[in-house]
Order: structure tokens, then C-alpha cells, then sequence
């Protein structure tokens, strides 16, 4: 599919990661503070409020899973196995240059992780509540988010007041009705957008570090989509399969899913993983304490690690009906326990909405792209 | 190695186990109550406050892994897909009388599995923070605990006193004392019990259900066991070399473990795991108020699901110095992600203290047996 029109503002996304070892030196050579995060948890709010730089960690190549594999186990989520290959091998300038890193325990896997990239790098360790329906795992969280300002405020010698919290809190809740609006442009029939380019915008995304600029672009770039679509002049055919994609997050194997799901003539619509929904789904509540309503903003995010977990299952059929959705594809990574535990539900969820629905469990590597491009054929061939 | 002596005692305990369901069968016709529990963070005071009787539910077979597998996935824990296997198909007797499961969100794989067997057994999960050095973790876990209370009350239709608490207290405290006073034997060199037996023993004393009965059965073996020392009647050669066993619960693979390495001549003589320490070590301050204190002890069992997870460090310190021990070997039952990842820093600790460890990742089939007979041998080759 060519990228007509819009070329240069796509390159601007796509490129913006690519470029961040040169962006991060500069930060660092102006004295600016970066945090690494690793999840959709890590409240950011919080981390501009610092006057700092919050960046994704969450590596998506198996460059690094070898020399990860010295000391973790090879049976664990290459996400996990590639951010902590880039730490100790310094591969990664994101991982390099944070000052400070910020966990959640969301999986049994990343909260152990930890406990050894705090050997390499300064790790903060937010304790995430398991069940997000309990008052008393609410009021940890609330705790968790007030803890986390007093150690940037420590880390970083700033005070964090109430209002640049709210001048945050904007910031963010801006970009994620952004990002919404993009991200609703799917559901128009045809698409103006492909899932691999919304894939890469909302990936890209987190890699800009300019807000105001990243603003304006994604301002021209909604706009000129739904040009394109009120002028009749999108490339996808309205009759293309328009599929659903959950479970994991997808950086690491967007190549070898949604890619051959679009060349077979399929439309990727919705991302309900943590680069899609969960990233800007909810915004913060700007008249309430600060603290709070960021705390209860993340708290909502239906991740897998909640157990019970039902805002996922709402979302879905939301989506599904939304997005006119004809298949769901669930992507586990390998040895993910909860999404994997997940699946069973989800299915039954996704099927009691008579829609077809498939689990693909893989990992970073390219060796089952072969075998995973024939099940996305034969998956889209009884749609 | 011959049961010299001990006969009828030793397989009181090893019968108990075999003896339930009967025994639940006729608890349940007298209208007593059973609660099934999974772990050792399950706190039994409670559960014996309330008037009903407490029984472990983690499965030691694979008989019914491959049911339990067509609702969760291939690659996760046998113990819990084993646990899950057996309440579908109704073949344990401890799921199938159990009024009400209790679990805890100790791991990812536990804490999904739950929400499935919650469809078919009433499951109260208790919510359990990641940190147990953290304040406000500590507070979430004993309002845990409080409400664990609250359940049983409003599940059996009974006031659970302080009083009964403190009884209880006393009850499991006992039994603690007893557990830890038989497990002392094995510093004795040679050691009057062996690693086979003493499993035995551990594992049949959580289905004995008559308390007196089992505290008068459990002082008679000490007894009988300490003159065995004191007579110089023990079988087992003071040079046997000494294991520790750490890891994952060792039920389900004890029979391909303990007994190749006695059979080649070494000795258990420590279960540094469920079974054993963190079963029984730790009492519960008794001139404290109860929720509370019960709330204490339980969050000291240093199992690798807390983070950070410094006092199975100095456990196994402590304990490779108390027991004399010649090498250490750390069982991982397949896809347990918090203990695989924590034995990169286990071997650290072990192996600062100038002992030999070996880590052995397993599940509940016999495939493995042979190989792992072979690497057995081979590390005791090199004690």
C-alpha cells in the first residue's frame, strides 16, 4: 500500500524513535531528566509535573535476548528478556540515558526482572494493587502515585506542586483526546488509515518529546485523513476484512501480524493492547486532587494483570460493534500467564458477539513468521 | 533404605492423606465445614475460628493436566494446572467438599486460574501486595486479612470472636512448634530421618485434621527419633552428603527428587520451600491484637512472589550454616516465573557461601526422570 499525501508527517512518527539517541544526548546535555517507563501504569503526569522526560523501555527486537538469557530464564515474555538485554548490553539510549526507571508490579516476570536492573540502573517499583474493583487496593495505588512524586521530587531535587500536576494532567489528557480522535478514524468505512500506519503513529507517538509540536502535526494529520475520506480518496477497500487486534503489546511483532494480515487484503481497525485503547482510553478527572485522579485514572486500564479483570470484556464488545469488527486476534507473548490465562474468556466474550476469533502465541524471533502468515490466511480465509 | 522402628507412626502420616475423602465425606454429613486452600500465605487461624477445617488443594499429579489443559494454556505451572484439572473433573477429594476455595494473588498463573474455577467453586481470592516491606502493603494485607474474616462469617452463618482467634492462634502456633522441632532433627549428623521421610511427614500433616490427635502421634516420632539418635540407630551414614531443597512446593516431584538423591547415597535434610520453612517458621505473636498479628506472620514467609524477597536470602543463609549442608539444589516447577527468575540471585547467595547449587526445572510427568536421575548424580559426583 503506498502512503499517498501524507508522507512526510507518517515519517515524522515513524522516524522519531529512530532519532532518539540523538534527542536523549541533547536532553541530557541541557541538564533535562529523563524517566524510563515500561508500561501504559506508569502515571507520566507525575513525571512532567518533575519537568521530565517520560520514554517507553519496552523493547521490541530480540536483538539482546541472548545476552538476557545469561541471567533470566528463556522461558519468560521477550519483552521482558529484550528490555533487560538492552540494559546490560546499553544498546538502547532510551535505557542509557534514563535517570531513573519506573516499574509497576504488573507480571511476576517484570516485578523479579527488576530486582536485577536495579543492579545496572536506579528502578523504582510501584506496587500495583491485583484487584482494581477493592477500596483498600485503590487507596494502595493513590499511596503508590503519592510515593512515586516524593521520589522524583527526591531523584530530581524539584517540588512537585498541585499545579504543575494539573498543568500535566492537561498535557496528557490533550494528547489522549488526540490520539482518540485519531483513532476513532477507523471506524469510517473505508478506513482513511491503515492499522500499519496507525500502528506505527501510536507507537511513534510515545517518541516525541516535543508535546506542543507532536500537537500540531497530529492535529494536521487527523485533518488531512478525514479529507482524504470526505473526498472519497482512501486506498482500502470498504470491503476489506476489518480486523481486531488484543492481548499483548504489539511493537515487537507488528511486523509479522498485522503486516501480513494487510498485504492479504485485511484492514487492521483497532488496537485494544497497550499501545491502542489502554494508552489513552479514560482521561484524568481535572477537578479532583491531583493525586487522586490520576491514580484513579490508571487504576481503569483493563490489563490482564487485574484480576477480575471484566473492563476488558465491556471494552471489547464495545469495540467490536464500534469498529464493525470481523475477526479478533489475540496476541499472546510467549510465557504471558495473564493474557494467556485470559484468552479462555476472551474468546467466549469475542464468540457470544458471534465473531470469529483466534490466540497467537509467539515471541520477537522471525523463525515462526512463515507458519503465523498461514494461520492469519486461513483465519481470513473463513471470515 | 528400611523404616526401621517407626512403622505405624510413619504411615499414620502417609496415610492421612489417602484417608480424605473419606474423612471429608464424613465431616461433610456431620455438617462441618472445609475450606480448601492453595498456599501457605493462606492464613488457617481464621479457618479454624470460623469452626471449619482448613485442607491443602495444590495437586501433586498430572493425571489431570490434560483436561485442565483445554481451558488453560500448555505452558503454566503443573501445580496449578494440575489444581485447576482435578476440580473439573471432580477427581479430589478436598476440591470436591470444600464449601469455599481460598487463594491469594501470589503469582500470575494462580491469580487468572482463579477467575476460571471461581465458575465452579465458590473462590475467595485475597488480595496480596508484592511488597511486603512497604507500610501501606502491610495494612492492604491485613484489611485482606479482615475481610477474609468477614467472608468466612457471612459464608458459615457464624461470629468469629476474638477469643477464637487467639484459641486458634494457639492451635496453629503449636503445631508450628511441633513441625519446627522435628525439622531440627535433620542437623543432627547423622541425621535420624531421612529427606524421604521427613517429606512424608510434612505433607501428610496438613491432612490430619484431629489437631490433638496429631500433636500427640507428632511428639511420640520426635521422641522415638531423638532416641534413635541418642542409641547411635540411625541408618543413614554421618557422611551422606547434606541437600537442601529450595523452590517451588516439591509435593508433585518429590518422588522424581529426594528419593534418586537418597537412593545415590546423599541426604535431604532441608526443604527450604512450602513444604518445609516456610510452612511452619515464624509464629504468630500471641499478645498481639489477632488480625493483626496473624497479618504479620504470614507476610514474613519469604516466597520469591514478593519483591523485594531479601529473607530467602538470609533464610538459606541461616540454614546452609544450621544444617551443615554440602549443596543446594533449587526445584522450579515449569513456567513459574518468580522463582526462575529469582534463582539467578539464589546461586549468587548459595554460592557466596562456598556451596555448590544446581537448578532443576521440572513438572509433574515422568519423561524427565531418567535425565534428571543423570544431573543428580552428577552434581553429587562433584559435592
Amino acid at each position: 500500500m503506498e502512503k499517498n499525501k501524507l508522507p512526510e508527517i507518517f515519517e515524522t512518527f515513524d522516524e522519531a524513535r529512530q532519532q532518539g539517541f540523538i534527542k536523549m544526548k541533547n536532553f541530557k546535555d541541557n541538564g533535562e531528566k529523563v524517566v524510563g517507563i515500561f508500561c501504559t501504569y506508569a502515571p507520566k503526569e507525575v513525571i512532567y509535573a518533575a519537568g521530565a522526560h517520560p520514554v517507553g523501555l519496552c523493547s521490541v527486537s530480540d536483538e539482546t535476548i541472548g545476552e538476557a538469557e545469561k541471567h533470566l530464564p528463556k522461558n519468560l515474555c521477550p519483552l521482558i528478556k529484550s528490555s533487560y538485554g538492552f540494559a546490560i548490553t546499553d544498546k538502547c539510549p532510551y535505557i542509557y540515558f534514563s535517570d531513573v526507571i519506573v516499574g509497576e508490579t504488573t507480571c511476576d516476570g517484570k516485578k523479579k526482572m527488576y530486582e536485577l536492573l536495579n543492579e545496572i540502573k536506579d528502578t523504582y517499583v510501584m506496587d500495583l494493587p491485583n484487584n482494581p474493583t477493592k477500596e483498600s487496593g485503590q487507596k494502595l495505588w493513590e499511596n503508590e502515585v503519592k510515593l512515586f512524586k516524593e521520589k522524583l521530587e527526591d531523584k530530581f531535587k524539584v517540588k512537585i506542586t498541585e499545579e504543575k500536576l494539573k498543568d500535566a494532567i492537561k498535557l496528557c489528557n490533550h494528547e489522549r483526546a488526540l490520539l482518540q480522535e485519531l483513532y476513532n478514524l477507523p471506524k469510517l468505512r473505508p478506513t482513511p488509515i491503515s492499522g500499519t500506519e496507525l500502528h506505527t503513529i501510536l507507537f511513534g507517538s510515545g517518541f516525541m518529546f516535543n508535546k506542543e509540536e507532536q500537537s500540531i502535526q497530529m492535529r494536521e494529520l487527523i485533518d488531512n485523513l478525514k479529507t482524504k475520506y470526505a473526498n472519497n480518496e482512501c486506498e482500502i477497500s470498504p470491503d476489506a476484512k476489518r480486523i481486531l487486534i488484543t492481548g499483548c503489546p504489539s511493537g515487537g511483532v507488528q511486523a509479522k501480524i498485522v503486516k501480513p494480515l494487510e498485504e492479504a487484503g485485511a484492514v487492521v481497525v483497532c488496537f485494544e493492547n497497550c499501545i491502542g485503547t489502554k494508552n489513552f482510553n479514560n482521561l484524568v478527572d481535572e477537578n479532583e486532587e491531583p493525586i487522586k485522579a490520576i491514580a484513579e485514572r490508571y487504576l481503569k486500564i483493563p490489563c490482564s494483570v487485574m484480576s477480575p479483570n471484566e473492563g476488558r470484556h465491556e471494552e471489547l464488545e464495545k469495540l467490536i460493534d464500534e469498529y464493525q469488527v470481523d475477526g479478533v486476534i489475540d496476541v499472546v507473548l510467549q510465557a504471558c500467564h495473564t493474557y494467556n490465562v485470559e484468552t479462555e474468556r476472551v474468546k467466549r466474550t469475542v464468540n457470544a458477539k458471534q465473531t470469529p476469533y483466534m490466540s497467537l502465541e509467539t515471541d520477537y524471533s522471525t523463525s515462526d513468521s512463515g507458519q503465523i502468515k498461514t494461520r492469519l490466511e486461513a483465519f481470513l480465509e473463513m471470515l
